[in-house]
C-alpha cells in the first residue's frame, strides 16, 4: 500500500514538471525524462543496501553503515562477513529477499560495474557510487564500463567519487565522514550541491558550527549519470528548500544548466561558487572530478543571465546562504543600513564597506533622532550609524533596536556588539533574539573575540553572527542586491 | 644607579633618533624634540599613580587598578577613599611622597584639566588620560583647557579618549577593559598602535584568541599631544618590535607622517588599515575621536609612497601581522606557492586565489616528482598543488613537505587540512610544526570545521591558521609583494 502511494506521488511530480521547465518539452535530452523524475526516493529511501559494508572502523562501509542502521532498514552486503553489527550480511544484493529502494556502493573501484550489473538485475533503479578511481585518475575504460552497465539496467546514480548524500529531515545520512569528525547541521532551509566531496564536507562541518540549518546535502563528484541540473531542478520543487548553493567546477551540458537554472532562479535563490575560474585552477580541476573547468568568464555571464548569485570568496557563499535563508521572507523596499554600535572605529569601517559595497546608510526620520535624543544618554550622537559608547547597557541596544525597527528609512539592522566593553551582559543576545522574532526587518550581528560565549548564545537563537565587516557587509550586498531591484 | 642607567639610555636613542629621521632636523615642529624623546618611560614605568582609582567593581578605574597593582608600585588617587584594596589612597597626586613615573588619568572629563595642573606640580612628565568627553563629543573648550594645561608644564600625553597601553614584556597594563571579557596575548613581535579604542581592544582580543605574539599595544584616542608619529618613531626602534600595524581615521600633520612612515618603513614592516576610506564614513569619524578622516586617495597615495603596506579588509591586517611578525627573517627569491592539500575542490579554489593575487604556482622540480611518486600511492598525481586525496594519513603530509622545502621552486607552503576526512590525526599538528621548526621556508595552514581541536594544536604550535582561502591567499600577497621584488 505504502508503496502504490509513493508511485503516485513521483507521477504527479513528474507532470508538473513538464508543465514548468520548458527545456524538457523542448528539446528533449537522451534519458532526461528518466533521470530527472523525482529524486525523492534518493533521500526517502527506506530499505538501503550498502554494498561494501565493513565492520572495521574507520573504512567508507564502516561509516556509512553504522550512520544508517540505526534510522533505516539497512542491508550490509559484503562477500566476506555474515552479520555486521548483528545485522545479515549477503554476499551479494541478489541474495536480499526483500525490494530495495536505494543501493550505496563503497567498494574498490574495479568491482563497481559488476556491482551495478547485480543492482540491475535485482531491479534497484537508484545507487549512489562513494567508491573514486574512475576517470578522475584517467580510469577512462573502467568509466566507460561503468556508465554502460548504468545504461544497460536503467539505473539513476549519484557519483561516483562523492561523498554521498544527506537529508536532515528524513535523516537518510551516507555520507562516509564520520560525525565526531564532521558533525551534521540541524534541519533548515539551505540545500547544498557540491560538485567536489571534500570541500562539500568543509563546509557542511562549518554550517553546523554555525548553526546553519541544512535541508539536504548533495556531493555529486564526477556526474557520470545525474548532475548539477537535475539536482538544481529536484531542488527547485522541493518544499523544504529555500535557498539552494552550488559548488561547481564544470558543467557539461551549458543548454541544459541555462534552462534549468534560470527557471528554478525564478522562484528559489540560486548561490553559486565556482572553482576553476582561472586557467590554473581548471588545470588542477582536469586531476580532482576529471573535468575541464573551462573559461571563468564564460560562466560569469552564465550566471548573471539565468539569474543566479556568484560570490566569488568561498566565506561569501556562506554568509550568503544564511541572510537567504533567513531573510527571504521579508518585503525589503532598499539598501538602506541602519548600523547600532558600541564601537566609533567599527561603525566607521562598516560606512566604508557599505558605501564601498553599493549599499546606502540609513538616513534615520527626525522622529527617531528624538526617540533617541530623549531616551539615550545626553553624549551619544543621535545620528546612524549611532554609537551607543564604550559604556553601553544592554539597555542601550533595546532602546536603538526599537527605534531602528520603527523607522521606515532602515531597511536592514546591522548591530555591531563589541563584548570586550565593560557593561555589556549575555543578555544582550536576549535583547536582539526579542528585536528579530518580531520579524520586521533583517537583523544581523557583527562580534568577535575571545570570549565566545555571547556568540554562542546568539547563534543558538538563530542570529546571523559575523566576525568581520567586510563578509558580513559583503554577503548583505548579495543579498539585497538580489532582494531589492 | 638603576635611575642613572635610565637617563643614560634615554640619552643614547635621542642621539640615534636626531641622525636617522631627517625631519626633525629639516623643520623642527614645535615641541617635538620633546614630545619624541623616547617614550620608554611609558611602558617602562615602575612608580605609577592612578588618578580615578576605585575600589567599585566595573568603574574604569578600578579595572586600571587591578590590572597594575601586582606587579608595578602603584598609588591610588582619590579623594573619596581612604585605601584601595588595602593600598593606602591619596587625595591629589601632590600627596604622594615618592616620585612618579607615570600618571593614568581616569576620572570625569571637567576634572581632568585640574588633575594635569596638579600633576605637573608634582613633576610628572607623562600621563595617560582614558577619560573620554572632549572634542569627540564638541567640547572644544574643554579639550583646549587640557591641551593649555599639558603645555604648561611640558607634559607628554597619551589620549584623551583612549584604551590605554599594554606591554606584554615589561607587564604594564593599563587598558581599562577587564582581562575577563578581553583576553592579553602573549609576548611576540607585533606592535599596534590604533587611533580606535574599541576597535583596537576588538583586534588585541582577537589577537590573544588567534595566539598571536604582541610587544605593545597604543590606543591614542584624539591624538591631542602624542600621535601615531610619535608611535612610530619609537616602535621603529624598540627592539622588541618586528611589525607595526596601524589602525588611524586622521592623520593631522601628514608632512611628519610622511617622513616619519618613509624612514622607518625602511627597517620594519608597517601595515596599516585606514578608517573613513569613503565620505560617509568620515563623516562618521567626526564623532568619534573628533577628527576629519579626508579624501581615502590621498591617505592611498601617502601610504604607497612612504612603503607602508595598506590592507583594506580588517581581517588582513590581522593575517598579514602574523605573517610579518613569524617569515620577515627568510629570505624569499619569489612568489612560487607549493599548495599541499586532501581535497582538490580547495586546492583548485586556492589554485583560483593565488593566480587572482598575481602570485605564482611553482612549477616543482623532476626530482621532487619522481620523489613524491615513490613515496606516494599510484592513484595521487605528483603535481602542484598536491592533492593528498581524502584518504590521506599523517605521513603523507610529512612526505609532501619533505619534498616541498627541498624543492628550489617553492618559495612559500600552503598546508590545507580538511580534518574531517578519516585518518589524519591531531598528529599531523606535529608534522607541520616540525616541517615548520627547519626554518627553511613559510609555512602556513588553512583548516576549519566544527573540530577546534586541530586548529588549537596546531595554533599552540605558533602555526599561523586560516580558515578560507581567500583571507590566507590575500595575507600572502600583501607579505610576498613586500617582501619580494
Amino acid at each position: 500500500m505504502k508503496k502504490m502511494k509513493k508511485v503516485k506521488a513521483v507521477k504527479k511530480v513528474k507532470k508538473i514538471k513538464v508543465q514548468k521547465v520548458k527545456i524538457v518539452k523542448e528539446k528533449p535530452i537522451k534519458s532526461v525524462p528518466k533521470k530527472s523524475s523525482t529524486l525523492d526516493i534518493f533521500f526517502k529511501a527506506e530499505k538501503i543496501a550498502v554494498i561494501g559494508a565493513s565492520h572495521e572502523i574507520g573504512k567508507v562501509g564502516n561509516v556509512i553503515f553504522r550512520n544508517l542502521y540505526q534510522r533505516k532498514t539497512v542491508y550490509p552486503v559484503n562477500p566476506n562477513a555474515s552479520e555486521i553489527f548483528h545485522v545479515k550480511c549477503y554476499k551479494s544484493v541478489l541474495e536480499i529477499e526483500d525490494s530495495i529502494d536505494l543501493a550505496i556502493i563503497a567498494i574498490k573501484a574495479d568491482f563497481v560495474p559488476a556491482a551495478v550489473e547485480e543492482c540491475g538485475k535485482k531491479k534497484i533503479k537508484n545507487v549512489i557510487i562513494v567508491s573514486a578511481g574512475f576517470k578522475e585518475v584517467g580510469n577512462n575504460v573502467l568509466e566507460k564500463k561503468l556508465h554502460d552497465a548504468l545504461e544497460k539496467y536503467g539505473i539513476r546514480c549519484i557519483g561516483p567519487n562523492c561523498l554521498g548524500i544527506l537529508d536532515s529531515y528524513t535523516e537518510l545520512d551516507c555520507i562516509f565522514l564520520s560525525k565526531q569528525k564532521l558533525k551534521r547541521p540541524g534541519q533548515g532551509g539551505i540545500s547544498f550541491i557540491s560538485q567536489s566531496g571534500a570541500l562539500g564536507g568543509m563546509i557542511l562541518d562549518m554550517a553546523s558550527q554555525k548553526r546553519y540549518g541544512i535541508t539536504k546535502f548533495i556531493s555529486y563528484g564526477n556526474a557520470m549519470n545525474l548532475n548539477e541540473c537535475d539536482f538544481l531542478e529536484y531542488l527547485g520543487k522541493d518544499p523544504e528548500t529555500r535557498v539552494i548553493c552550488l559548488y561547481v567546477e564544470q558543467i557539461k551540458d551549458g543548454e541544459r544548466f541555462f534552462s534549468v537554472a534560470k527557471e528554478v532562479s525564478k522562484t528559489k535563490p540560486i548561490i553559486v561558487f565556482k572553482g576553476g575560474m582561472t586557467q590554473e585552477g581548471s588545470k588542477a580541476v582536469l586531476s580532482h572530478t576529471g573535468s575541464l573547468a573551462g573559461d571563468g568568464r564564460i560562466y560569469q555571464g552564465v550566471f548573471k543571465q539565468t539569474g543566479l548569485i556568484q560570490v566569488n570568496r568561498l566565506e561569501d557563499l556562506f554568509g550568503a546562504a544564511g541572510l537567504f535563508e533567513k531573510f527571504s521572507k521579508f518585503n525589503i523596499r532598499d539598501k538602506r543600513m541602519g548600523i547600532i554600535t558600541n564601537g566609533g572605529g567599527i561603525g566607521i569601517v562598516c560606512a566604508d564597506n557599505i558605501i564601498k559595497n553599493d549599499l546606502k546608510i540609513a538616513e534615520i526620520e527626525t522622529s527617531t533622532r528624538a526617540f533617541l535624543k530623549k531616551n539615550l544618554p545626553q553624549t551619544i550622537n543621535a545620528t546612524n550609524p549611532i554609537d551607543l559608547m564604550g559604556d553601553t547597557t544592554d539597555e542601550r541596544y533595546k532602546i536603538a533596536l526599537d527605534a531602528y525597527l520603527q523607522d521606515k528609512n532602515v531597511d536592514f539592522i546591522l548591530v555591531v556588539v563589541l563584548y570586550q566593553t565593560p557593561l555589556v551582559t549575555e543578555g544582550v543576545a536576549e535583547v536582539i533574539a526579542q528585536a528579530a522574532s518580531l520579524n520586521k526587518k533583517p537583523i544581523i550581528v557583527l562580534t568577535s573575540g575571545s570570549e565566545q560565549g555571547i556568540l554562542n548564545r546568539l547563534e543558538d537563537k538563530g542570529i546571523l553572527c559575523f566576525e568581520f565587516p567586510e563578509e558580513a557587509i559583503e554577503a548583505v550586498k548579495k543579498f539585497l542586491d538580489s532582494k531589492v531591484r
